[in-house]
């Protein structure tokens, strides 16, 4: 499958080139609105041609990878639906939740393969993390807490710190992939959410730091942090169970890597899990659903759906008040 | 010093009466508002009398150490104060700030000695903790992340779990706790605080869980959770700051036990700390405080500022709506 990619991004750098090229997918063009960014871009990632114009960019490829900044996202992601080209979104997939579900609505109609690049559902270590739950291993699930309190590194200290009209902030850039990874984990949505954030050393006009309570249907209860400030944290997540616990450390990350442990009445396990390519597998994944063969690892309205949770964490920090996740009727 | 026990307590059983004779001390009376149990009990324990009358329990005493339910302890506590006894409370102090405040008030005019009995800020680990905080070997605080989700023991199982009157619920009986010990490594008082809590399995018209989010004057975050209903949780407190973090695994506890490990950039080391008793602390302070030469552990305004922490928990969690932290102007 040919691709275009719309944004000159560090991520499809890092990540999604090697991705596609590795599931056996070409990369005919990638879109920046820069156009020596366009050139430089394309020849230093052996890209055929670099352009600014996002028809350009979406000439002759069956396929478009948006990871422009997330105000762009819909207009982007319209149009290549209108061109009839398939779409792996970033997240967030938009500004507003309406937005996320006009544009998930507008692939469903067109019929073209809608995916948001959540990685780390993809992970070796959360499917090991997921089946220890679907199967019973840990009894009723009571609570689960998500640790993501990273460093951001220099790099990418850009718009994600200090520009709020671009989608920066910690909330947009992470509470999101904590909301797709608990989704993911629990089969169930967040019910409500309580919230605090603040700014403390990286973030100007955004918050750099935030921490969550959600109530889910089931009963079990949540928490979260997030954070860009944090060096030695370390991330991690736990599920606690009526008949046991999972305990995972360092899990909420790009690379195949962390600890999964399973603690019981006997004692403790460590959890053997697949150390494959979280993109790798999210961009296969994403090729047989262009096919008809299968489905995203997380589709267009996993993403309206964690942007809603990441919404509804922003506005209870904001407001303090006690927010019940709106999922935009979807 | 001569004590006498308000309450023929699990506490007083299971740890304070070691602890009160290791400290020097004598226990003269234990008082039940049933007379078989203030019999046996006393026979059981070696205590000379074991009456039903509160005066007849303070008679020929210098202290008493208060273990009775919480609706209880005002009233004691006064008695007892006007008596001219030195007080240790267990916590809550009341089932209100104000009452409280007063009991606090009340002991400071007349001249006695007033504790409040939170074991953790006595803990080898958590003196150690303190230290490396306060020492700046962690840089500036950042976040504090207090996990205190366990399985109430069966024995236990009574009006914790099913007696709002009595003071039952988590909140009560356990946030309390992480409260004082908050405000004892940041030495700053909890501003604002969010909220969510649940009755799953255990409680019957009290909360068995509850998660909470705070922020400091300093502009630190702290996340607590508390459940009487897991079983395999552990526990723990995690301190993260700029230069550092204080990972404390199993330090939440009665016992002295648990792992101290600080983790920086050049790798991670563990802590040593001391093994003592932590009641015995407790009371060994408590004693030299009513001898005028030193403060006990932890004092009536720290009793009166965990309460409110934990009433402001309470009714962010009822009300769905951020709280400010009400210290009753103490």
């Amino acid at each position: 499958m040919r691709w275009g990619l719309i944004g000159a991004s560090t991520i499809a750098a890092e990540h999604m080139i090697g991705a596609i090229r590795a599931s056996g997918g070409q990369i005919a063009t990638v879109m920046s609105s820069d156009a020596d960014r366009a050139a430089s871009y394309a020849a230093a990632h052996d890209i055929d041609a670099g352009v600014t114009d996002l028809h350009a960019a979406m000439d002759g490829v069956a396929a478009v990878y948006i990871s422009t900044t997330n105000e762009k996202h819909m207009a982007q992601a319209m149009a290549a639906i209108e061109a009839g080209k398939h779409v792996l979104c970033e997240k967030p997939l938009a500004m507003s939740v309406a937005d996320a579900v006009t544009m998930v609505k507008a692939a469903d109609a067109a019929g073209v393969t809608f995916g948001t690049n959540h990685h780390l559902r993809n992970a070796g270590s959360h499917l090991a993390i997921r089946e220890l739950i679907e199967t019973g291993r840990i009894g009723d699930v009571l609570s689960v807490r998500v640790f993501h309190a990273v460093h951001l590194p220099p790099h990418l200290q850009g718009w994600r710190i200090d520009n709020p009209d671009a989608g920066g902030g910690v909330i947009p850039d992470i509470t999101v992939h904590d909301a797709d990874t608990v989704r993911f984990h629990l089969d169930e949505d967040p019910v409500e959410v309580v919230a605090m954030k603040t700014a403390r050393g990286m973030g100007q006009g955004v918050e750099d730091s935030a921490m969550s309570v959600w109530s889910m249907p089931s009963g079990a209860m949540v928490q979260t942090h997030e954070s860009f400030t944090h060096a030695h944290a370390g991330t991690g997540i736990e599920v606690h169970g009526t008949e046991g616990s999972i305990i995972a450390r360092n899990v909420m990350t790009q690379q195949p890597t962390g600890d999964v442990m399973l603690r019981f009445d006997g004692g403790e396990q460590a959890v053997e899990y697949s150390d494959h390519s979280l993109y790798e597998r999210a961009v296969g994944l994403f090729a047989k659903a262009c096919a008809g063969e299968a489905r995203p690892a997380a589709d267009g309205v996993d993403g309206v759906k964690s942007l809603a949770v990441a919404a509804a964490v922003s506005e209870a920090a904001e407001k303090g008040q006690r927010v019940t996740v709106d999922y935009g009727g979807i």
